[in-house]
């Protein structure tokens, strides 16, 4: 029933409150327009609580923090925690170096995350609170694969319970977990990689899937998942000779705006373990 | 005779001073690009003034402000105001937070802007000196319409003549006020909505059009609002299958790159009232 | 054999450190991924000096300059410099302010850059200590063309010998020089100065370039704008009509995504004097 997720954003049409980096930033207002949620964007102190109060969500990502952003990220997180407002982390480049190492796990520590989602070196990171990630991609010998899938999903499942959230662990094979039950997604496609800001685009979704469908957060994140992959399959189908990465990022929002119950519950390739 | 205003633009090329936010910044400099003016972004407090110094005129928008913008704001539109550079303010959110609020008031009282473009939620707001504006879009209850035109009309007057400027007030009736006159603009399609960042792009264009055209400032600001509604007619001709909000917007930019002075006089629907 | 300097991209893929402007930023990290080599973007001056030691090369743009981000520079600079990383310099704006100026020309005085990449009049603002840029675009006046060509190429090998670095000058035609030869490219066209920051995606190109071709550094240089250049002439062979800026832009990242050896070396226009 992943479908009704996204029939839910379009019926509801949350407005998210986006803490974002400035690099992919338009991305993510786009394609939240195009799911049908509603984006705002605030990183000052002084207003963040307000804004965020008016908003059914909060996206937060670090990808290009500064100590101004930091704050705003801790003010307006408490205020989205006391409202019960849908809660997102999204790590970038955890691991990459000790700020944003020691900012996300000072964030997952003091506020409550629905979910946290990020590459598995960025999880791995949290994990062990430290971290050996190079840049804002996953290690390659991190990669979730069909060999170590168990592993991974065993490690998801870890994760979301001791942090006490929903692990979304995306690459090649993506991992959403609440502990209990874990999805296994394989929706999507490698070139996606090759793209700036499909991982912040998907937080920035999946903010509104979790806001509009407050009763089911597990399968909305995982929803949002199979939507995000399933746009990059649809994207490329649509790729003609001579485009290449700036065009199939048009695509894929493109993609998501088309994107009914439909086509989501027959393109959805998931299993659950 | 809203064409001139074009072709003003195109054959004195002015430079634009955005103060702008860091969601839509990319599609305001290529829209500046792409109607044949040249953009220039710059928020350091320290330098505000002197890049003020060099342009011909200045755009506010408080789309993402924080304090240091906010310091630049009223540093160069203090400049500008000195210089008689065209001066527009764009009070994104404003309604939303109080701060948002607050600083679009303070400008409003401390500068001498040409224009002050918004929807209509954050006009109101203007007016009224507080708001209820939900995020940056406007309240459906808001809404200019067929009905409530007149009504519509004289507000933008009463507005325009108050606040001494010129108001633009889009959506999807756009109204455009020296606060004798109002021009009533159909051009545009509601799909504009589903993108992010058309009044941002509006806003900066605009300001090329009044630097270009500094004796028919009311004329020049509702050349500019027809030539973004018309682009976005234009621009969904354009649309093909698949196609959706990420591409429309590149092709709204595609459309003022081409738009002359016989496209712009042959599309543009507007009366006088 | 420029060609060898992309595929060294392709083989090694480069980790870039950007602490560059918000305008264009997308775009700069879009050309990375097109290109073989990955982005990563952080301008706090806390992170930065860890963020650039997991890197292969910097490049710093000062196009939205402000206190914060001027330490940061400095910051990671020093480190990358004391790294032996390839660094590179985009002065944009450079005379269109003091600040602009003062700091481009204390991060020269204080680091060692490989390259300094700019337009003319930036390049003679930095050759002179002061200049008269109107905002970020080259002076008319400024122009290297084929008739003042010796001339523009000497003043590129001087400006390379006096600051100790390769001077790329980038116009209608491109000069590259390390002091003693100087590259004179022919490729690309003069629509891509109506694209916001197609100079901004060359540096963050030419980093890359620079980091993968440790030992032919003014070729990796010369590479680069051949590359961007020659992606500006496949990109317009695939513009359709009605196509503007917007498409243009997103054609040339496509072009370079899909650049091979075979297709670098057959293109590339350049002569050596």
């Amino acid at each position: 029933m992943l479908e009704n997720c996204i029939r839910n954003v379009r019926t509801t049409r949350p407005l998210v409150h986006n803490i974002t980096n400035y690099v992919t930033v338009n991305d993510v207002a786009n394609i939240l327009l195009a799911c049908g949620a509603s984006p705002i964007m605030s990183d000052e102190p002084e207003e963040v609580e307000e804004i965020t109060s008016i908003c059914g969500g909060l996206n937060i990502n670090i990808g290009t923090l500064n100590k101004r952003t930091i704050e705003s990220m801790f003010r307006a997180g408490r205020k989205a925690k006391e409202l019960g407002h849908a809660l997102l982390l999204d790590p970038v480049g955890a691991g990459a170096s000790t700020l944003r190492t020691d900012t996300a796990v000072r964030l997952m520590d003091e506020l409550s995350f629905q979910v946290i989602r990020g590459n598995i070196s960025e999880i791995k990171t949290l994990a062990l609170g430290s971290g050996t990630t190079k840049g804002v991609d996953a290690d390659v010998a991190d990669a979730v694969t069909e060999e170590n899938l168990e592993e991974g999903a065993a490690f998801a499942k870890e994760f979301a319970r001791k942090a006490g959230c929903i692990a979304a662990i995306t690459g090649a094979i993506d991992l959403v977990s609440d502990g209990k039950l874990c999805y296994v997604i394989r929706n999507g496609r490698s070139e996606m990689g090759r793209i700036t800001g499909t991982g912040c685009q998907l937080s920035g979704m999946m903010t509104a899937f979790l806001a509009a469908s407050p009763d089911c957060q597990c399968e909305a994140a995982a929803a949002a998942v199979c939507a995000m992959g399933l746009a990059g399959e649809i994207a490329w189908e649509r790729m003609q000779a001579g485009d290449g990465n700036a065009t199939y990022r048009s695509r894929i929002i493109d993609a998501i705006y088309h994107m009914d119950e439909e086509t989501l519950k027959a393109g959805a390739k998931y299993e659950i373990r």
